[in-house]
């Protein structure tokens, strides 16, 4: 591995640690410049996802689309009641395309709630297309895949 | 740090990362793969443990044994109605052998119903022996030190 | 990114690793050696600290009283009828002073009791100012931000 493969390495790794960090922190416009103009975004309960089954929870096939929810999102969060904390497990490279890299990051997501009791939301997958842009590493494409389903008030964050 | 050193220690994070994938995917060929020709595997009460108890809830002194295990989880497995999930921590190296470096790591495994609800299964600390072979780092000894032991339904994977 | 910062790289998560194998381990005074001559360490509510109130819920302002508050937990845990066990994700820099740099981490933590069953026991986040000391990266400022306050005997361990 050259030495610029090893601070790529790093990099990977802070952009998984930005994304948890960033929603996390309520900074949503900081969160969405770590996706590429060009993005997809989906939740898909990893059961469908295993059985070939179309069913998203979430799905912004572009930008536009992702920035519309995050917008949404942040009208209802004035609302917020809860808290979030990511928890996301060491990425790890499963195949390389043309321009693009294959990420996988396991995750589990708590909430906390105005009483400050703390449980586990959600855990799963991530399943990502990183791409190169302006010498930043950006989500191209983002899958999560979700364990659980039995999850109330899914949307209140992005996973 | 020599640059071989540097990328030594990435595919040190990559040795974990890829043992929860695996189990998570299901893959036990490859995860069998992350394991020494000569290992040893076996899963231990934290308390027996620090009290020098010898009782293992699983013990494969050898390959063939943690084969023969694996065989029987994965037909048990056709009739599998939950999902795993792992979170593993940076791993830390505790100890220097001759040819084994010693390295430790916390983790917590989720599990996901059939109704869809995760919950924590277990925590406890990997305490490994990782040694080179043919060039690539392979556990020869992991230990799977268990912080709970009300485990139900404790061998339907390994941890 | 030269060589040496990439080191410096895993020398932080090291210190981060390590933060957490030595509580769990109940190994104090090397949990101590993390931190520099001059330290301060803080549990502060994530709520109350947004909202810029000062009501911490251990404040330790100097090495001596970190050391006492350690001294303290040891002699209750002559009655410990716990295990801890930390998951902390990939630590994030983002801040840079002159003679510190700041970093942060999400942490959960489990705690196991003398049934075996183990719950999640608070969930948060380090923000921390981090020094060179001799040659060893060390906390200066340790900032625990607390999502959960409904905890119960909070104080048996450090987080």
């Amino acid at each position: 591995m050259t030495e610029g493969a090893l601070a790529d390495r790093f990099a990977l790794y802070d952009l998984y640690a930005g994304y948890g960090a960033l929603i996390d922190a309520g900074e949503f416009d900081a969160w969405l410049d770590l996706f590429a103009d060009t993005c997809a975004y989906q939740i898909v309960p990893r059961e469908n996802y295993e059985r070939g089954l179309p069913a998203a929870l979430v799905f912004c096939d572009r930008r536009a689309v992702l920035e519309d929810r995050i917008r949404a999102l942040r009208e209802a969060n004035k609302y917020n009641i809860h808290s979030d904390r990511h928890l996301i497990g060491l990425p790890r490279i499963f195949g390389q395309e043309e321009d693009a890299t294959l990420v996988e990051a396991p995750f589990a997501v708590y909430q906390t709630d105005q009483e400050g009791e703390t449980r586990l939301f959600a855990a799963g997958l991530y399943r990502d297309r990183i791409v190169a842009d302006a010498g930043r590493f950006k989500f191209r494409d983002k899958l999560v895949l979700l364990d659980s389903f039995a999850v109330p008030s899914l949307l209140a964050t992005p996973l």
